[in-house]
């Protein structure tokens, strides 16, 4: 069943969910999902719309700019998308593959649908995991010295295969500014810690040392600023004295792997509106 | 800032969100919230919606009848609330006091904005409780062959207060056909296991002598059959072979007041659409 | 660092532990690891220990004998381990292959410290992922008029490739109490709810039906009883009236992934004593 | 059943267990809980022993004496308490009295066995619950210039009522490094927010500002350095974009209440045992 999505989000004020739901109704659309939310410190309205195109009388052509004078009126910042297009994900890797190979699975098993076609990594590693799964690798390793180049490089592989989304599955690389401005919302990276705590290197052993009583995973947008971007989502597990480092290890690859795949899930499904530093996760 | 709620479900069709959006809108009513959920199976739509009543053309009189219309094309089961409305509640204990306390704490905090004016138990140990709380306490000790006569007295005192929702603070009695019928989707429980494990007596027992690693608690609406009612709220605690019984009892107090606590506040926010055996929760 | 592991219970008395430990020290063992537990209820004490072998002054051959009054003495159920005597274990699967994915991905990883030379299924589906783990695969179908005969086929290649514990990882077949008999403690099984609810077939689809709002999984020791046995470990996730039974599926197979692997984990490293039907876990 | 209790710490070496074991053995002792924890790491070895006093043939006066040598071969810390030498508490609070309140109803309830003869505060709003519920209550208001003068008064009316334990249950006052040595590892504080992330003022402001997913609490040892002392439990929950900044507050205060109580419950039965900047913890 093929559907149009909006995300939506404008200064609040009177009329917006009659204009858009008047919108849906009168070219004849069938609304599968609908939900928003008023943010009222920021005074500003946020909606996910998301409708069948079986019998809708607008085509996919007409649709935005029928919405348009809609979208002016009530000053909206908006997103159109149709679940038939299927997004292409880029995954970064470095050494660490769990959720390289989580990521795969699940859409494989049809849990995110999506299409994969490449992997990208500063090392070896996943090349047989690439091969098994039939998906072109590209090795590009970084150093200080070549880093814009070689992410220059990474630039023209994404384009080249129509890339919408980079996922950072434990690429333990920073993005320069104009790498990142490139892909502007359409970066997401797990950290393995609760964050805003343990940011930067090692954060297990951040949180060994510090002797946590429970440890996290963080999905969040990639900015400028390392670990810094709007949080998608995070899930904790609770850890005791007898776990040694390694076992923070483990048990955090886990929550690494269900976090991450949460969020790509959410994206996938356009469920995610960035705003400022925070999303609204539209579930 | 006072507001309407309407809590709708209908067959799915078109132009539910439209009709009910244009609705509020044309009257000059600004929109806080509105969440809406179809059940694909059972074809069925819901949706609440809150509007506040601040420049609102309608009168309180008025708004029913100008929604009738609207109500009748779609085929709408409908409530109209208004927040300024304070909802009056009466709670049944019998000797475990936990949950009754609670409750009674977050409402002197103003975490659940209603009335509690009325206690009734089949015992006497809250009467001191509700002395300090400055609460009407009734002592209805019921027994086999008293039952039906001693609800009478309990229907009389309820009807005399105006109550609109008793919550079954741990009352360790089954109540009548007769008793439900008359507050029919207006009585909540609170069930010290994980439903639908260990209903009947003694949950913590046979939790403990089943040697379950996790306990529950489930709040949920009282009908006609034990333990059988739809579902609003349920969570849970991790336990060990440490734990004696004792130990369950004491770690599902707390999940019994969270449980309970959350079910309540969200019926006084009317955020509960019953349907059949199941709930839709609006949060 | 190869160890002894010691598993004991008996009835609760004096001078167990100091006994335990002195037999350990006596022979220049250094005790790694050490817990205990009473079952006050059922008067019984509980114990692992472990140790060291280097610098034993017993051989492996001696140890059993060594202790074999002290066993005597208290009335002690014992049973020794070496933690370099690698645990050979066969899965069984249908044709849900997340939970055997999932064990092999995790032995490969090294966090399950183990063989896993077979797979049996009454399926051909993991025939695949069998040849991609390198792992024999036999297959076996189960009819009402062949089980008999089958399971006999099964246990004769279980016995000939020596394995010790046999896990069900989602195997949608019932084994005859003759069957369980021969592995009698030794089959720990999966099951996708939160037992004892929803025990039998389709538990996700009765947790659907009756509305629950928190779904969970179940690892527990296989015995006659279908869905019976004691309990080894538990874990739930939270649900909505937004997920559909798909989702159900979805979010529990992670939860089935871990909780299985969880007991896996647990019997690999002599953690689990079972008495009655439950279970004491040694983390 | 009156029990003493060991808490011992010492460079890792063989025979401890042994030693310790036997000294209860020989004196006629039941040991009723033994467990112990080896941090390779640190090489340090940790146990916690309790075992019943009758028919224990050393009297308590000469427990510790005999138990000396042992201690002193091992070159051991080490503790000794007895069950019912009931813990003197003071609650520290300011203005914000549920963490209060919920410690004096579990104290109550039997859930924590120690006595709570003492709030302070430099805020009176506690006065009314301290009568309520019988208890000694000091309102000793706090500025930059009085707050040593403060303190000595403080420290009177600790030594004058022998506290044992301190229990900062929000008190928004900064202990100065006299007062706290002091009550070395003798103050509990609950901080709200998962610590590391969001230590010092407002943390549910900071939390909110930050767009986290899940929020936390903390129970840790006071020490000089603000919200740095060694983290005895944390707890977290789930919140979402939906949830103002006061939702935080309220979902906050119920971790709050659970995470102190829980770590004070801990160190009342003396199952916590503090070793640098970290705690095992004996459960």
């Amino acid at each position: 069943m093929n559907c149009a999505i909006l995300l939506i989000s404008c200064p609040d004020q009177k009329g917006i969910t009659a204009s858009v739901a008047n919108f849906v109704f009168q070219s004849n659309g069938n609304i599968v999902h609908a939900d928003q939310h008023i943010d009222e410190q920021a005074n500003t309205f946020f909606m996910r719309i998301e409708w069948t195109l079986t019998d809708f009388s607008l085509s996919r052509e007409e649709i935005a700019r029928a919405f348009s004078p809609i979208a002016e009126k009530f000053g909206m910042k908006w997103d159109l998308f149709f679940t038939d297009k299927s997004l292409k994900i880029a995954i970064f890797v470095s050494r660490h593959l769990h959720c390289l190979h989580d990521l795969l699975y699940r859409q494989r098993a049809g849990h995110i649908v999506c299409d994969m076609p490449l992997i990208i990594s500063n090392h070896p590693d996943a090349r047989g995991m690439a091969r098994e799964f039939g998906i072109d690798f590209h090795e590009i390793p970084i150093l200080r010295e070549n880093k814009e180049e070689q992410e220059r490089r990474q630039l023209e592989i994404l384009e080249a295969k129509g890339i919408d989304l980079i996922v950072l599955a434990r690429y333990h690389q920073i993005l320069t500014k104009q790498f990142v401005d490139v892909f502007a919302d359409k970066i997401i990276n797990i950290h393995h810690s609760f964050l805003p705590a343990f940011a930067g290197r090692n954060p297990y052993s951040q949180a060994y040392q510090k002797g946590v009583k429970i440890i996290g995973a963080t999905s969040h947008y990639v900015t400028e600023a390392l670990d810094e971007g709007p949080i998608i989502e995070q899930d904790t597990v609770r850890i005791s004295h007898r776990d040694a480092l390694s076992d923070l290890v483990r048990k955090g690859e886990d929550l690494e792997k269900i976090v991450l795949s949460r969020a790509v899930r959410l994206y996938v499904q356009r469920k995610i509106l960035r705003y400022g530093n925070k999303t609204v996760i539209f579930d």
